[in-house]
Order: structure tokens, then C-alpha cells, then sequence
């Protein structure tokens, strides 16, 4: 299934995509996408009902409703730093030996099309397309990566949109170039695990003004989703709805020669195979 | 006025303390002290009802209630490091020019006197009394220092419970040695502005075991609550009801000589001057 988010921010309702065209509503039937909806089995609830429409899904066309993130937002949003060599090396860091973790605010997550705003004295905006790991259930000390696959509710196409000077420059840990209004845009939906046969074989791109600046795929990270879901739960408790941005591919605005900054009225426009497209217009601080 | 939430984990009913003896129930006014009732200028609200008992205010007794965290889970947990020039010293390490920041999981908030967990590969734990910040309303781009108190709830005693192993030997980034759950034992209550004359001149104190560890005051803050509230604020949205905890003055085992680390059996006892005291039972590993 793809499950996605539609309406105004703040009041979106929860669908199932069956194409471009049309989906299925599910606002009758649970409330959002959220920590309640993935603990109570909510994927497995709703199966039914999207895939045998005969069984009460009430199918509907698009008509141009703003894409929200497709959940709600989350307990917290952690990220692996890194987690692509070649992109370790255009940083001029060293590749880790294991998993960098750090957090965004979970209010930066918007739609996958929503604005992004650059913040008040920022001078050097970056992005970056990450494959993200939605968490379907409460999940601590995994005793094996093999357990992990349980423990995820389905990807996400991510920005981790980054401010270089706030998250180098001003006294260390990364949370302050991440945590900014508008710097997680989601979406368009959340692929549950079965519409991916292979995430470890994923293309992924991302365009400023049309112009290709990031290429990669899945098949170059250093740590895979389950590695890093069974690391994670050794450190923390993981809730369900949980979004984990699993770090980004070569071709950040940092590591061109010579480096290039997001600017107001610049477009960014990315996607991951199978997770679909998303398009922010970059606009300057409130 | 001091706001507390007593009874079951996850079932905690919103009170007003009077003292160590009776309450003022809440429950029938407020259904929680969340991100809704701060915003909702809950404070305001609540306060005749408190103050003017004739005025509907249930008072009733304490009966041995377990003690929870005075405000629900937030949106974030925040922390300041290294905000005691002498604890920086203790680390080794520099007095930072600007405030760090860092996360720890929302999850890890407890009640001030329920029991701590060692992690599972814990060789590090560590305690640290400090001084926590309960933002009151959405607060972003302060354009002073001046303007931070507005944007400040209360007051909460904190112990920023952490894994030192996890947090500086295992590939940067402090969340990793932050956010295990039991970490952040807050409480037992959120003191309103009004309560504390200057929170600028509050001793405060952590024992192990009855014997004294740490003696300090918020007098030798670096950055001043109100500062860092301002500092934040350029960086992120702050929601109503998210937590920063401010940083802990000397005494850490990780400063003492030899080292001393956390171990099952131990009891941590700490306070702040104005806002009560706290004790926790050290348990191994779930």
C-alpha cells in the first residue's frame, strides 16, 4: 500500500493511493497515521479494506489537495550521518565505523511539496535526499538485525534539509543546522514493505533548478535500514511512527567544488524509485 | 503555583500542589499538562481556580501516589552541554562561546522518584543534577533575551541521567549516550515563573548513596536560562510544553578521580533549591 496524507496542514485526512488518479479513503476508519494507528496494527487493519474495495473503501479521485507528510508527526526524527561513502568522503570525513545518530525537531516535517524556508542568518542552506525508515511498533534491544524487518512499518522519501554553518560552525552536534521550520519535507506516501522487493536496490536523484546534483542508490550505504534499526533500539526505545532519515547519497550543495547554497526561489525536486517525487520551492526566512 | 501529575504511568492526573500534604485536583479542568494546555494559556486559567479555592478547587489529600513527570511527553528534550564553566573543566574539555546543543528521546522522561535502568552493554552511566526549562507557547526568532521569559512556562528539577560510553566512545554525537529509556527523571513539579524570585541564584545538590557528589548553584551558568531560550529560538521552533535541560555543575563520575560509574543498588538523590527533590533506585538492564 501507499498511504498518504491529503488536505490543509494540521488537518489532513489519511488515504491509501491506488494511482495517480485515485485512492481510497480511509478517514471513516482511523483517525491519522500516527503511533496509535502503527500499534494497533493498522496496516494489517486496513489491508483489507484497500485491496477488496467491495469491502467498504470508499474510492475517490485527486483534485489537487496539498500532499501532507504521510504520517503524523513523529515522537522524534533521528538520522545516520554519513552512511554513504563517497558522500563521507566529499565531507572530508572519515567513513564511521559505526553509525553516526542525530535528531531534527520533529516539527520540520512538512509535505513533500510544501515550501522550504531558509532560516534567519543562514549562509549556507544544503539538501539531501535520504531514504527514511518509518517504525511500525515500540521496538528496544533487538537480539538480531534479522529482527529488525518486523519492527518497520515502510519508507519514506526524504529532504534532510541541512544549514552547514549552524551545523559545523557554532560549537558542535548537528541538531542546530537540522532542526529548522520546513527542514524534513516527507512524503508523498509511505510505501509499506511489500510494495519494495529490494530497498538495498534503490535509485535515488536529486535536481536544484533542474540541474542533476545528486545521484545514488540505496546499494551504497554503509549501514542498511535493518543494521540500523537493531543498532538504534541497543541505545533507545524506538515508538511506532518513528521516522529515521537514513543519510544521503554524493552531491550536496557542501561538497561541490565550489560549494553551492540553496537561494531564495531556487527549486529542489528529488525522489527515490518507488517512493515517488517530491518538488519545494525555496523561499527566504519569515 | 506548583504543578504536579500523580498516579499511574501513562494515568497521571494534573494537580496543583498546596504542600507536602494536600492538592488541588485538576483533572475535571484540565485534561493534561500538554502542548494544548500550554498553548491554551492553561497557566492563566488554572490559577484562580488554585488560588481562590472557594472558586470550584477540589483540594484533596496526597495518599501515597506515584509521582509522575509534571508535564506530559514533549515534542523534544533539549540540553545545553557543558553549561558549568567548572563541569567543562571536569570533562576536559573547553568552555564553549555559544550553548551545545544536543537531544535526548522524548521517552526517556520519568517520574522524579521511579527507578532507573542501566542500558543492556552499559559501562558508563552517569548522573547530573540540572535545572530544566518547560516552554509555555510557540516560540520562534525572539528578537531579544528580554523577550524569553514570556516564552517560558515554569521550572522542573531534571536529572540528566547518561551513558558515557554510548555518548563520546561510539562515533560522535551525544543522543546516543542520552536517550535510553528511565534517563530524565523530571519532577516533582513544574514551578510557575512566580514561584522561584531568581533562578539565577538556586543551590543545588545530587547525592549517591548518601554521600554528596555534586554542590552547585545556577549562579555559575555560562549561558543564563533566558539566553538560551533567545539562542534556541534562531535555530528552531520551540513548541509549548518541549523541555531543555540547561546543563550540571561539577560532580559528574565522569569528573571525579578515579572514575565512579552508576551500578545496580545504587540510590540517586538530588535537588534544587524551589523545586523539591528527587529520588531514584539504580536497576540493572529489562
Amino acid at each position: 500500500m501507499h498511504l498518504m496524507r491529503i488536505g490543509a496542514p494540521g488537518a489532513e485526512k489519511p488515504v491509501a493511493r491506488i494511482d495517480d488518479l485515485s485512492y481510497v479513503d480511509l478517514s471513516d476508519i482511523v483517525s491519522d497515521f500516527d503511533a496509535t494507528f502503527f500499534a494497533s496494527d493498522g496496516i494489517d487493519r486496513i489491508r483489507p479494506i484497500v485491496t477488496d474495495r467491495s469491502s467498504g473503501g470508499q474510492v475517490a479521485e485527486f483534485a489537487g489537495e496539498r500532499i501532507g507528510a504521510p504520517i503524523a508527526r513523529p515522537h522524534q526524527i533521528l538520522c545516520v550521518g554519513l552512511n554513504y561513502s563517497d558522500h563521507a568522503a566529499e565531507t572530508g570525513q572519515a567513513v564511521p565505523t559505526e553509525p553516526i545518530l542525530f535528531n531534527k525537531a520533529p516539527n520540520t516535517m512538512i509535505g513533500p511539496n510544501d515550501d522550504v524556508l531558509i532560516p534567519r542568518g543562514s549562509t549556507k542552506p544544503d539538501w539531501e535526499v535520504e531514504l527514511g525508515i518509518v517504525i511500525g511498533k515500540r521496538t528496544s534491544y533487538l537480539e538480531s538485525v534479522g529482527e529488525a524487518r518486523d519492527a518497520i512499518a515502510g519508507w519514506v522519501l526524504v529532504n534532510d534539509v541541512s544549514e552547514r554553518a549552524f551545523q559545523l560552525e557554532r560549537s558542535g552536534q548537528w541538531v542546530k543546522g537540522k532542526s529548522a521550520e520546513t527542514f524534513n519535507p516527507a512524503g508523498p506516501w509511505l510505501a509499506t514493505l511489500d510494495e519494495i522487493d529490494d530497498v538495498l536496490q534503490l535509485d535515488m536523484w536529486l535536481d536544484i533548478n533542474g540541474n542533476r546534483r545528486q545521484t545514488g542508490n540505496t546499494n551504497t550505504m554503509i549501514f542498511d535500514p535493518f543494521f540500523i534499526v537493531h543498532y538504534i533500539s541497543q541505545f533507545m526505545v524506538l515508538e511506532p511512527g518513528d521516522l529515521i532519515n537514513t543519510g544521503t547519497p554524493p552531491g550536496v550543495g557542501m561538497g561541490l567544488e565550489p560549494q553551492v547554497w540553496l537561494q531564495p526561489g531556487d527549486v529542489m525536486e528529488l525522489g527515490i524509485e518507488g517512493l515517488g517525487k517530491q518538488r519545494q520551492e525555496v523561499r527566504g526566512p519569515r
